[in-house]
């Protein structure tokens, strides 16, 4: 008889979460919640301002209490489960992740975008020389070729990385596609490999069957679904599933339900839906910072906002972009006045 | 170069979505939401009570409106779109469906349990003796093995109808099963496959692109996932996936993105998010009728609702055997009493 195939799950609504609520945890909800996912087995929560450690901010959005002590509280009520931390280099510093670890935490997520791997090494050797278990995060996976993304997984890697993630942070990646990438990494490196799934095109669930099935064995999931944009995989869906699927992942999956139910889900200001927004966002593959920039210069030009984002999708357009905005859509008024005049 | 893949598309917001809203919609909603999908290029929009042509009942629960005043409405702002109507033969009649055909309804689904399609006969034979195309809707499809719903299926067929539906009445199917169920009509059947999915397991998307994959042509969706459960496959979502896919369906993604946000939206009362219950229902893979019948006997009884609802799932229980549920609830008293004895 085949050993039973065993994922590896991280709980992200303490971290990914934090965007669906605009960084408003308090230390008494992550406690609360801390606890119940503990008590529920899961492996690894994550927990961090959404756009990682020290990411509070009026740029990112301010934080309603200090992540330090989150992690604090969180590291206070976990017996079994690891805690894990975010850092974007540029945002964070090994400064902030010295201070994660000697709070506890254990893991340390490295992300960066899916071509910049290299502003991670120096992170990635610092996490390592402190103790921790290190995931090198690849942010914005659909936007770069297969090959790309291999040998950016191959840097993180080199570094020392332990886990490599396909993070599809727009939800714009499609099921073959996550297979094709999940299959090649697989094959070019030899460290285990995860998937981070959104679900702005209601395809979380379908993408992480996928990833699992090419082999990814470290998966991201969020309870009750909180998380940016449409949220990511649902963890205590996902546990449904993968028990049907026969697939072990050590977690109670009632526990999971009553604490989505009575603990995470009084704590949602918004239901965690498709909107058009975040629709637009998955179709249009490009990072929701852009969705104010690009509603206004619709306004300004006359054209449609999707159109815009659509073809910023197109350029593969990079968080700090912004100004190619006004261009499109100006180019866009352009190309609209002929194509009007010549109908 | 091969032709490019078509799907075709119901639009089951102004039947199964119905449910959602506990049967409230009034003729100016169903007006509205005709005239926009209508202009979107919807080729079938659905309208009936959600459990069928003379579902309201107490029972079933009451429409707010006579649902032939919200056929005629629907029917009297589609100027391409063909309005399709649902019926249970049991609760609905020949007469309804003559009075809906009368009234402009094109289509008639003509909708069983997966094991019971013999008493669609009459039905599917009167609907095309007026002139109806015909589906047959074969509900609670994971609850048969694939060899029972392909002669179930083959009867439908030998009663005249045009086309077969899979229908995951309880969102409980994976994606394999959908494909598995799909493929052996496909080589069983020379009509038309169809797929109606529901999100319960977060899988609806998944299963419809399975359904597809395999052979499926006819396709149904909600729009803003306006069904009953978790809601169906989410119409604007899938149409901006098929997009991606390079599958045609002739509708307009851009006025369905925006039906669903400035019409749908502000009708829903509760968010179509995955709930405990929800979830739990798809994970057994029961009807939802059977819920508040669980979680009564499970207070009782003092045992968890859950573990009712999974044997009762086990068990293969269909609409009207509620009774089994105290059953159940007592043989897992008894059984829990013995396995706290023994250990």
């Amino acid at each position: 008889m085949p050993e039973k195939k065993q994922i590896i799950l991280t709980e992200v609504a303490l971290r990914d979460g934090s965007h669906a609520i605009a960084h408003q945890y308090t230390t008494k909800q992550v406690t609360a919640i801390a606890k119940g996912l503990n008590e529920a087995g899961v492996p690894y929560i994550e927990v961090s301002h959404g756009d990682g450690l020290a990411g509070s901010s009026l740029q990112y959005g301010l934080s309603h209490t200090n992540e330090m002590e989150l992690i604090e509280a969180a590291v206070s009520v976990c017996t079994t489960s690891n805690v894990a931390v975010l850092l974007l280099p540029g945002v964070g510093t090994v400064s902030e992740l010295k201070q994660a670890a000697q709070l506890g935490a254990r893991m340390a997520r490295i992300a960066t975008h899916v071509t910049e791997a290299d502003i991670s090494a120096q992170h990635i050797t610092s996490a390592k020389e402190i103790g921790m278990e290190v995931v090198g995060f690849l942010m914005m996976a659909h936007s770069a070729p297969t090959a790309k993304l291999v040998e950016q997984a191959k840097l993180m890697e080199s570094y020392g990385a332990d886990v490599v993630y396909v993070v599809d942070s727009a939800g714009a990646l499609l099921p073959h596609e996550v297979k094709d990438k999940i299959t090649a990494l697989r094959q070019h490196l030899s460290i285990d490999i995860g998937f981070h799934g959104h679900n702005n095109l209601s395809l979380a669930m379908a993408n992480t069957l996928a990833a699992i099935d090419a082999g990814a064995t470290r998966i991201d999931g969020s309870i009750r679904c909180l998380g940016a944009g449409a949220g990511n995989t649902q963890t205590e869906v996902l546990l449904a599933v993968l028990d049907r699927l026969g697939i072990y992942t050590g977690v109670d999956l009632y526990k999971m339900m009553d604490l989505a139910e009575d603990v995470i889900a009084p704590i949602l200001t918004v239901p965690q839906e498709i909107t058009r927004d975040n629709l637009v966002l998955g179709y249009a593959g490009v990072y929701s910072s852009f969705l104010l920039h690009a509603q206004r210069a619709a306004q300004k030009f006359g054209v449609d906002a999707r159109d815009i984002l659509l073809e910023i999708g197109r350029r593969k357009a990079v968080g700090g972009q912004e100004d190619m905005i006004v261009d499109v859509a100006a180019e866009l008024a352009q190309g609209k006045e002929t194509s009007h005049a010549n109908r």
